[in-house]
């Protein structure tokens, strides 16, 4: 089973792929979307040719999405949440199934510590994934958004929207 | 020149399409794509493909957007911009033109006052459009941005995305 993770952003979207046979997990690929620059739209664009290009490249079963920061300024929310809904775009346009995993549930599946840091987090991807190098901090946390769904996370298939809470301005 | 105007939202999308030709505007056609129930992903897919539908069908060849609310409620300001990003993906898929007005721009271009009623709105696009009977609210909106667009706006073919503020949680 492929799996393409995705840590969705409007300046930079991450991106990784891979495979999941038995218990093993390979690397597959992985990198990052960068918009700076430029109108909405034409960003968003961006976003979605990009991804639906590695779609396209790769061709995963699974899409596992990270639900982004919820940013204290309104402005800032609302322009990631265009960002992340063009990313699901480019997953269901191509008729994918999509997961959603928070931060916490996605360390706690890579790390198994809901609370650990960045640094640990991409340490564990390099390991768990057997990288000879380590990947950018967007690519790392759309590989361990990859990683929470290849073991289980909630569960192949299902699509978990809700029930996530808020928690000093971050979804928990 | 025919315009597409689109009054995103997650559980109601309304959607206007009009020609204008000179100074005439006429109705083509109106409605609105409901999205209730279901996961987020399924959701913006409808959304998605509903709008390429009418895209397809009506062949606009500029896009209006309605600048969202800006809720008070982090989650549903991230709801809300995800489905405005569907929106927006439906347009540049297909390689339209997208320009982005605030409420206060559609209401300033259909009505000339920028704070007036909803109620107000629908009342001038049914008198600016000729139609026999009142569309429905979402649909209105979305001819109103639809109007605010063949008026002039901030000069046809430019995308206003910015310049934007704040005021009591809305965008202004």
């Amino acid at each position: 089973m492929r799996i393409l993770g995705i840590d969705p952003g409007l300046c930079i979207t991450g991106f990784g792929v891979i495979d999941k046979s038995g218990g093993n997990l390979t690397y597959v690929s992985s990198g990052s979307v960068k918009t700076s620059g430029g109108e909405l739209p034409f960003r968003l664009k961006l976003i979605l040719d990009n991804l639906t290009e590695i779609i396209t490249l790769y061709r995963p079963q699974h899409v596992s999405v990270e639900q982004v920061f919820v940013n204290i300024n309104p402005k800032s929310t609302l322009l990631l949440g265009q960002a992340r809904g063009a990313a699901i775009c480019a997953a269901v346009m191509n008729n994918l199934i999509v997961a959603e995993y928070t931060a916490l549930q996605i360390k706690q599946a890579v790390v198994g510590n809901g609370h650990a840091k960045k640094d640990q987090v991409q340490e564990m991807v390099v390991r768990l994934l057997n990288l000879n190098g380590s990947p950018g901090a967007d690519a790392a946390d759309a590989l361990a958004c990859a990683i929470c769904h290849a073991n289980g996370g909630l569960g192949l298939g299902r699509i978990a929207t809700t029930g996530y809470r808020m928690k000093r301005g971050r979804l928990v």
